[in-house]
């Protein structure tokens, strides 16, 4: 599946993301007013592992080079929109939603180096078990911006012992899609209470011999939109990613 | 020298400051009212090499971490400002032209690598020659964000031919102050017509057995300030930089 076919596939069916036209990064957005947005992109600057930037659309764009022919408000399985800081839709599209002052942001999302992670032979659970990556909220707060606070959000992949520093210095050739880990191991020092709960997508085994690994995760935002309540915010669905046309290799670093 | 002694030292010395604080990481600074200053984050989202963003302060602040015990005001050797992209002062301290509404952006500048440079054995021609370093406007455009556009600006390092590859390697290792070269050989490839006429710093020799490489400079945003002509523009003088508090060591990927 190319990009775009990817994208057109996603128009109608809202499942994640994961594993699909592998090789090609994928995104999560955030959409703000104009009047937001310098605070936001001040926010994904100061917080470059959470909120690493792909792209950004001047005001009112709605398509670009990272998602050619396509239109970034119906070609992401499932949005989720904020007023105030609430959810209040989780729509299939956002063209009832949008207006000519919002600004979008894609940001770099670890599906990218999965890809690496499963070339060199080191097991991605949620791939195996086709479903979505588990993510939480942890005790660690985000460098606050203008309007804009919050927790950190993490991914977490269960990494067999021996292939701990594989992970490691692997996706540390990948900080524009959130790079090394933040944390190894013990999930209580950052706040996680029950690897079984994730606050987003789903729960995968973590069997014996693997320690839990856990990267800075593009749902940060959605975090910080909750606690900073900004009017109005629109974000991708966890793990609904937007699948752009960029190349996963074009974020590695030598 | 400390980089706060560094500081202190150039409140009163208009100089440039290549050597200085040796391990330390210098800064281009580009200062602009609130109303611009998303327009100019997003070019240097969109424009990495010439603009890599080590700090950005909010509105009106005027320190932070990376200036620990000094005001923005009164740091750097020599300011510039600019009114509707025209330069109409170069003075020492900017007390007289602050306002609360300002947004100071700090940027990476390639007087971090050299240090690199050095201890791996190949030769920085203006720190020999002891003047600033040569920096050419190129017909290379920048990618345009909101209201900013205008010509990459260039660095130009003259090296040793078998040395290239080594200036190469050990500069992509810092992506975060403008990282690879953009250009090896050639000038007038770029639009640049006389190595010999710099359009800011100071003219090196360039002797036989070297090649000219050209890294991208963090003066571009001067040239993108006289291209767009924002109504209110503060910087530092081209070489002139801003001695930060963070170690070069930092930026540095694996």
């Amino acid at each position: 599946m190319t990009p775009l076919e990817a994208r057109e596939h996603f128009r109608t069916e809202a499942r994640p993301t994961a594993g699909f036209a592998r090789g090609y990064a994928q995104a999560n957005l955030m959409i703000l007013p104009r009047e937001d947005a310098f605070d936001f992109l001040l926010f994904a600057q100061r917080n470059p592992k959470p909120c690493p930037l792909l792209g950004v659309l001047e005001p009112g764009q709605v398509s670009s080079d990272l998602l050619q022919g396509s239109d970034i408000r119906d070609c992401v399985p499932r949005y989720r929109v904020f007023e105030n800081g609430s959810l209040v839709d989780e729509p299939v599209q956002v063209f009832d939603y949008w207006r000519d002052d919002l600004v979008t942001f894609m940001i770099g999302c670890s599906f990218t180096f999965e890809d690496a992670l499963l070339e060199n032979g080191v097991p991605v659970a949620h791939i195996e078990n086709d479903c979505n990556v588990p993510m939480f909220r942890t005790n660690v707060a985000t460098e606050p911006a203008g309007q804009f606070s919050g927790p950190l959000v993490v991914s977490m992949r269960p990494i067999p012992a021996g292939q701990v520093a594989d992970a490691v210095r692997i996706t540390s050739r990948y900080p524009a899609v959130h790079g090394a880990p933040v944390h190894v191991g013990d999930p209580s020092a950052i706040g996680i209470s029950d690897l079984m709960s994730p606050d987003y997508g789903d729960a995968v085994p973590i069997p014996d011999g693997t320690i839990p690994v856990f990267w800075a995760c593009g749902v940060t935002p959605q975090a910080v939109v909750a606690a900073s309540k900004p009017s109005f915010a629109i974000t991708h669905a966890p793990g609904h990613m937007l699948v752009t046309d960029a190349r996963d290799l074009e974020y590695q670093v030598p």
